[in-house]
């Protein structure tokens, strides 16, 4: 049988696991709310920013002299220890609890509570010296508190996983597209056969979308670090110290590196949480590129035989169960899977972000929580992407050559010269008859074999040719 | 200048355009609603759906006694004209106006009223002898007879529309899938060349996902036929006579043909709108097997010559301003339009329906709107895509022959007499040495060249093939 | 040092841990996969799936003298290992991996040919006398294997999860229905007030939409019961006995108590997943129907004194780290957020659904994993909901009362003595001069009190009043 | 009967009206796309967009000697005519055509070619001396032309629709937010009772949400503002000048008046739409915004006895065809039915971002007008909004005074003073005896009457209070 210990909050007494430092709170929710449990249990990145918050809000008040410096230095350390991941196992809640993280908020204040008592030689439970809500939550409320958790959480986790796992398949793609620069190939728009392109420049293409969809993301990430910390409770700042906010959100900054400020306008900070909606809506950007690049890669490497098999993949496991010898882009269906979920946690995010009232927005875990899921899906799914299949994608030359030969659309490169409606009736031409575009096109009249020959060379089609 | 007339409504005096049927609430939400006036003003199917209503509670009441006969047929022979289409312009009201649909009640009954009045020589505006509240609207609110006519306009436009149109493009799927029943092909499989097919089987499989989806419509449709009517204001029918809402929906059955029935639950057919969140999702369903459908032709159709070419589509317009003589599968692309318009038309149908408050779901007009335009859209693009496209999709059977001689996964017809491991080392010498499967699977060792002629027979391999 | 056995696949040989049953291509997926490990890898749901489905291939197989009955009653008793629970750490693999599932029917092949070899006393990896394509993947391919599990897992978590917990509210909500049939609140449409109901129909109302949200699962449900198995590689059957795929679903019938039977089409059962894209759709309206009636909970619930506070929830934790005494409706958020995610859930399904090509959809683990998800949420939050919340819910009988003794929208009763436009004007008086109905209503001199006494009975319209 | 002329494209000649301007092929794509016609017919925007377009092109052309003065002349005359909206009756075409928009650009340029034709004394349909392709389309290709007047269409819409729109809503709300600074009301979260604020510190969040979700929008806006033009076919730039481009896109800057560039990559500008799904998102968050803002005004109104009832908004019509004197919160319905609507087109949005393959992305024409339809929609709600509702919010003093003086969680104040234990159970003690907090909180023994009333100030309560 468990030992237990007795722990108090404002609804009377309950029994909690002995070897745990979590108190009546978060053993009420536990009880309350089995929502989930197996998989949406918070993880690291939220509870080393619960850590880092209350690390950082222990030193502003100490600053502010509205707390000891002896009990700020029992959070300071107790805090630390949350930030490092050692006691990741007492926290043991729920994504699907109360809707704004109060009880993530108050697990944070008890475990803080109960090993800073414990590091102090007192007795847990008696929240004393270091009670969860006078000490370690002072000047807060969970209004402001796991708002502002979780934008730390996000903005870290897009710098530390998202942004040098995508870095490192956008790099590996633009070093390709250097590598395949003069390597001409069919274009292809609405899925027939265009005037011709460069690996290269489809590469770069793909890089350019990756960038594009960075930059969204980055540009979110700036408006992620606007903290509701100093809102408190609706807003106000009602029992925080007035530089409380701007002290704090300072205190982050220096602990975690990245710049972080109070926001403006902590009503909206609190009862809204739109910076969230757009870095969920940048992810989903990213995600669109990915999936259009991830569909790409595998139509060129389709085939083997009897698709466009124009790029070659690594092959990384059998393909199939029963089909001996398939090699199938499952890296690609992976990333293209990821996609569809971060559209899911997307149209998540947006919803529940809509719902507000009044004061606060009740649906702060499960925006966080999704947001998170995006951010860390993408990560490694690029790196995956990244490493079983992109750094080994490579042209198969004899039949980009071989297509390339057959492609009736280099006579787009006659309209300079007999005019749209000539070129068109040659390709045509071309077409019905089954011959070359150069056949068609002597046999028209309209142009000698010279011109052809002068005119429609594939690789000067690749760049502007007019002027 | 415009010629007017005063009207009143509760809340004063509002001068009204002569020529106008309409009264004064009409004319106050003209002046208040003025958001999306170019698109969003309702159409035929909710106008003759009103009207149908208007024709059956008048029906309803007189054989209730709760409307005079004479009152009653006038609103009958006016409500027939609304009906007929005649009345048409004088339902200038947009979407976005009140959430329960208020003003297009009343301005079906103002209207109602007015020609009921004009009929009997009255004089318009003064409500008699036809008064839109206590005649028209008798024993109705609007709670209870916009849903209801959004129903009638909902199951009418998919019996009248959906069903036909998606029939037509699913009988010459059907038809065709029988016309290519013994043409063999390359199957494929995460866009890899898998184990052959038919092209009829292939069609078929079309065939079947468009059966399934409409079978989900139909389903969908069936919980729509029943109708809010006689809930009047929150479902418990105060005002209405006890027949009256079952009444009304027998009467509308007979004007329509087709079964109405009153909801069983008043309350929930006032405060939620889950029937057609449910045909939304139906839609939607069929939407993604459309896009599915639309996305195999133009796959199919790739090329001419780079691309996968086996099938041959209409050539309906030239494809590009700038490369001629290029054909785009337009009418594809068309349809896959539709279906993420569809998909984003679903996404709100699903928000709106989630946001009801006690007695009443204020979201009903745009709901109404997004489900009507969805069945329209869907409705048209499968004409189109029948007659422009899908009649003349022809196989390339030169281009399926050879893909079928060249293709590798025939080897899968070798599991079952010399077993999945060796069967797996043949394909792969043949695709890395180039060869054909024959030649690499008697340079293995395993087999002999008359067991892989009496094995390997593509045709075989496109029904079960073992006992 | 973890001790390793050496496992071969088509690809070669490959190091897997000798603790583990699993073989060659699970190891090589565990290292091209590290996508989500943390939150991803297939749970409980999924592996019974696998276990039974493989049971019952092998029984199918073994009737059809498809499988010596040796080798099929080492598969058999394997798969019971599985089907238990006994193997779960043999199965490792995350959603995010090849789009057919491939490597999971691989994992289940692999754990069940190596665990039939313990048992038989052979040598694990040698494939003898069990081999995991040859004989537990008889008749079988991924691409039909794996829809077949998520059918199967799908259908029993709606049956054994879903259904009783959903069930375990509905009835709470059908008892205090009858139990609070006769006590009279203002209604409310608009967020306005409005004519009366009973507390006994509001809540009736909820149970109505749960009911019809049910049965729109339920016909999910049966469609879904139709199952790909017999389809192999490209839905021809190729490899499997003719009656494999029938008999199959006989025997998992057999296995799970739920009636399945092979699909009709196999073409369109592996190339899509629309009964999936159903079932989730069919999740989503529940989702939105629970979350207008846990809305509905919380704002009745809001207060307690600055809201509507007509009715009283259980107080289950401290609703405030800040604002001590203050309870808040956390049951009621965390099941709306739960309605968010599973709207999220469904975008995802819709459109993963819509991106079949050819013969095959590769989005099926990502589909099966968020459906899956969204019953276990729904379920979850339902039994969480009911026990902590909605069997404690009270009306709060003073506010009630209060609340009806002012509401003017009895006026309503008004209409069919005096007319529409009177009673308007009688409301209008009440409201701007602050005074009660009756007393605006016997200043109007167009009723008298005892009229007024006898016509406005707020009991008397919560049901049908006319005729 | 209708005259008509012989017009002539690449596949042939076709009668088209004689009073109309258009070609062949835009009569092609008549008959050809008859899907949604009463309401995808393209409107101003895009028109005036391609005229803005093809004026440009000209300028650039004939400045890089690409065309003849004289042509050059003719086309931007003709051109201009589009802009202004005189030939509006001449671009019939819906929105579900090709999905590179080919033969709206298609329209265009038959427009202008003929239109120029006639301003010359040329004969319709002769191409001479103005040729649709080789003149009006001179180094362009849809795929390049049709993205380009998208991002103008949806630019100036933004600029001249909706941020004028926005801001006279958020403008009024300013106003309101200091005229109101001092009113001290209850604050409220989780719909539950908590400290104050100030309707000012409300309203001001309100804004503060609306100016997020603007510079959201301007950040979209910006990346909007790179044109496609110059990549032609696929991106490379064959057949255009070199500079013309960078040139054009300077062009359509000095003819609209904002700063438009050449897009860096012209691979991912024909690919992909990425800036449109930033947009698209962008909306989302300001539509998620107005619903919350809408939800709380309708809430804060609700009543007007029974609900919270303190805000009073505008009458602005009768709302009920059954209760008498009911006014509704309409303009808040409108406005949030438009949420809805805008989060739809937004999933359509970035749905069909994420569906381009190789060079182009084909679902161009449904995201623009998805886009379009969004901005006006929000534009027209604002409006409506503002001037039917918001600068007619006043506050109902007695019913907030009344509230704030019942409000237990100015308990709240007590924290700093005895500590959140002793406040809890003071609050508490008060809600369970049904007496005033400071009756309460005497009785406790903690504290006098005199601290409480000095420590308990709502208004103090309403900013930071430690210090």
């Amino acid at each position: 049988m468990t030992q237990t210990r007795a722990e108090k909050d404002s609804m009377g007494t309950i029994e909690v696991p002995s070897d745990k430092y979590w108190g009546a709170q978060t053993q009420r929710s536990l009880g309350n709310f089995d929502i989930g449990r197996d998989t949406f249990v918070w993880g690291r990145s939220m509870i080393r920013a619960l850590g880092t918050l209350k690390k950082s809000t222990a030193l502003a008040n100490a600053e502010l002299s509205e707390l000891p410096q002896d009990v700020a230095d029992l959070v300071t350390q107790a805090a630390d220890e949350v930030i490092k991941g050692d006691l990741d196992e007492h926290f043991p809640l729920v994504v699907f609890q109360t809707g704004s993280g109060t009880q993530s908020n108050m697990n944070s204040n008890e475990v803080i509570s109960n090993r800073g008592i414990e590091i102090a030689g007192g007795e847990m439970g008696t929240k004393a010296p270091v009670h969860p809500n006078d000490h370690v939550n002072r000047g807060q409320s969970s209004n402001d508190t796991f708002p502002t958790a979780m934008h730390i959480a996000i903005v870290l986790d897009l710098n530390e996983r998202l942004y040098p796992s995508v870095k490192q398949l956008r790099d590996t793609f633009d070093a390709k597209a250097k590598e395949y620069a003069d390597i001409v190939m069919v274009g292809r728009t609405h899925l027939q056969d265009a005037t011709p392109v460069t690996l290269g420049q489809v590469i770069a293409g793909w890089v350019a979308q990756m960038d594009f969809a960075l930059e969204a993301v980055r540009h979110a990430d700036e408006r992620a670090r606007e903290l509701a910390i100093g809102g408190t409770a609706v807003g106000t700042g009602l029992n925080a110290h007035p530089k409380f906010g701007a002290l704090t959100a300072a205190k982050i900054s220096g602990e975690t590196g990245y710049d972080f400020t109070q926001a403006e306008n902590l009503f909206a900070a609190l009862s809204a949480h739109d910076a969230l909606v757009e870095v969920s809506a940048s992810l989903r950007t990213l995600a669109g590129a990915l999936m259009k690049i991830a569909n790409d890669v595998r139509w060129y490497a389709s085939g083997p035989r009897n698709g466009i098999g124009e790029l070659a993949i690594p092959e990384n496991e059998p393909g199939s169960s029963i089909m001996p010898g398939k090699v199938n882009p499952t890296q690609a269906e992976a990333m293209t899977m990821v996609a569809t979920r971060v559209f899911g946690n997307d149209a998540t995010v947006g919803f529940a972000g809509s719902q507000g009232n009044f004061q606060l927005n009740v649906y702060k875990p499960v925006m966080a929580h999704a947001v998170l899921e995006s951010i860390r899906l993408i990560a490694d799914s690029c790196v995956s992407f990244d490493t079983n299949c992109a750094v080994g994608i490579e042209p198969v030359t004899e039949v980009i050559e071989g297509n390339l030969e057959r492609n009736l659309m280099v006579v787009t490169a006659l309209n300079r010269h007999i005019g749209y409606d000539k070129a068109a009736a040659i390709a045509k031409k071309a077409h019905k008859e089954g011959t070359s575009l150069r056949e068609a096109a002597v046999a028209s009249g309209d142009i000698s074999g010279e011109d052809f020959d002068a005119w429609v060379v594939p690789a000067d089609m690749t760049h502007p040719s007019a002027g």
